[in-house]
């Protein structure tokens, strides 16, 4: 399981303030607890601002990399952003994300394919999100249609089948997850992620549905995920998940974290 | 999702002491707390005593009968003692267990059909428990020829997997988890249930390796299992699973539980 650190995000309040005064030392404590929490990559976005985020990414990738050497996630949207961001970068970085849309796909592929990124792919195209699996599943097809074409290996894709509120659609997360079969049985080479954040919205307890529906989700094969790696609920749900499923040979990583006291009822 | 309450059990030394002293008080408030919890059923187990076990269990299923009407699951491998017990009980119980073992077979299926119980099946013969989930498929098919022959409907049959300490076999889980694959798919109207109190065994944080077990358990196939219905944990465990799982309605029941207070932090 690969994990994409989430916190530094410039549409966080408390990260854009930092941005905003460049306050490299807020910034570099979030990269160095996600790395030291086994981030495999850090997520880094700049913001709403697309006139100042070339700058801003600049900003952070070198505020981020003098300090640890977790490759980095580039969530931008915008060609420009990505095209000056990578000239500052050390390490190949994973690319967040393209999608569907046309603009996206010829804005951002070449990047990609020139750079040799992993590149997280949504299932989503101009339209809109759509609603079942059979849907998303022919956008993931028209993707890696696309990158195959570019010669971009399918071992570099993250697709993303997109979990939304379950509170709004109880069938949110069973959606993503036949999404996922689809794709594991496919396309066996590309890898799956997602985002977090959004399956419980407008729920209580949302921790309880976050940390349950990643087990539940790893079980349906997603082999990466976009999160908060300081969290230790969530952790928990993933040596425990990945325990149970056989892959943590002599119980090691499992026994190891217990022992570190990360099953312990206090939170930090 | 079914529970049977597994807490009246006799090879547990605070029952077993209940039981000899006849303290139907302390029998009666386990009984009580389970039904109150959402026990769909209250197993009764008379513990290690083959002599005294038909008056035992007669005892309990009178001390129970006399404070709950929740059906009882008769936790016994005894047919003499099924027999006398069957007598004194007020609504169908069900029986846990049968097994591929013939003498099983043979001791406790006549009354199983006879009085029209659910029943437990073990995924086991008299050899031992087989090692691969097809082993297990093939003692199940076994069974299942059994109960046909004798009109045993195929919805009174819950099939037992059987969970094996992960600490000893890291494949314990998927073993389960592919054997439930495998009965819903060829035996859609049978149950499947299964005991949460060995997958963790000899591990630490045991509680969390049940927990997930149990999540992942239901996304493959598993529709009832035997475990303590007062575990605030296993509780928030199953209701969060069904609602992301699409089974809750409009999320009712995760609501209405956490209004209840059952996703905080604190333990009963």
């Amino acid at each position: 399981m690969k994990i994409i650190g989430e916190k530094i995000n410039g549409t966080r309040k408390r990260v854009a303030q930092a941005i905003a005064e460049r306050d490299a030392e807020f910034i570099q404590n979030l990269a160095r607890r996600q790395a030291e929490a086994g981030a495999d990559w850090l997520d880094v976005n700049a913001g709403t601002h697309p006139d100042r985020e070339p700058d801003d990414l600049i900003w952070l990738i070198e505020s981020i990399q003098s300090v640890v050497d977790t490759p980095l996630s580039l969530d931008s949207a915008n060609p420009r952003a990505l095209k000056e961001a990578i000239k500052a970068i050390n390490k190949t970085p994973m690319i967040n994300s393209i999608s569907g849309e046309p603009e996206r796909l010829t804005g951002i592929m070449p990047i990609v394919a020139e750079h040799g990124c992993p590149v997280i792919a949504l299932a989503m195209d101009e339209k809109k999100i759509p609603e079942t699996s059979t849907k998303r599943f022919e956008v993931i097809a028209k993707i890696i249609k696309e990158t195959r074409a570019l010669g971009i290996p399918d071992s570099n894709l993250y697709f993303d089948p997109l979990a939304m509120t379950i509170s709004t659609d109880t069938r949110s997360a069973l959606i993503a997850f036949e999404t996922m079969r689809c794709v594991r049985q496919e396309y066996p080479n590309a890898h799956l992620t997602i985002g977090l954040s959004n399956i419980s919205y407008g729920l209580p307890a949302r921790s309880f549905v976050n940390r349950y529906f990643l087990s539940l989700a790893i079980q349906a094969g997603l082999d990466s995920a976009i999160l908060d790696p300081l969290d230790r609920e969530i952790q928990a749900a993933i040596l425990t998940t990945e325990l149970i499923l056989g892959r943590d040979k002599h119980c090691l990583n499992f026994i190891r974290s217990s022992r570190k006291g990360l099953f312990e009822k206090a939170v930090d």
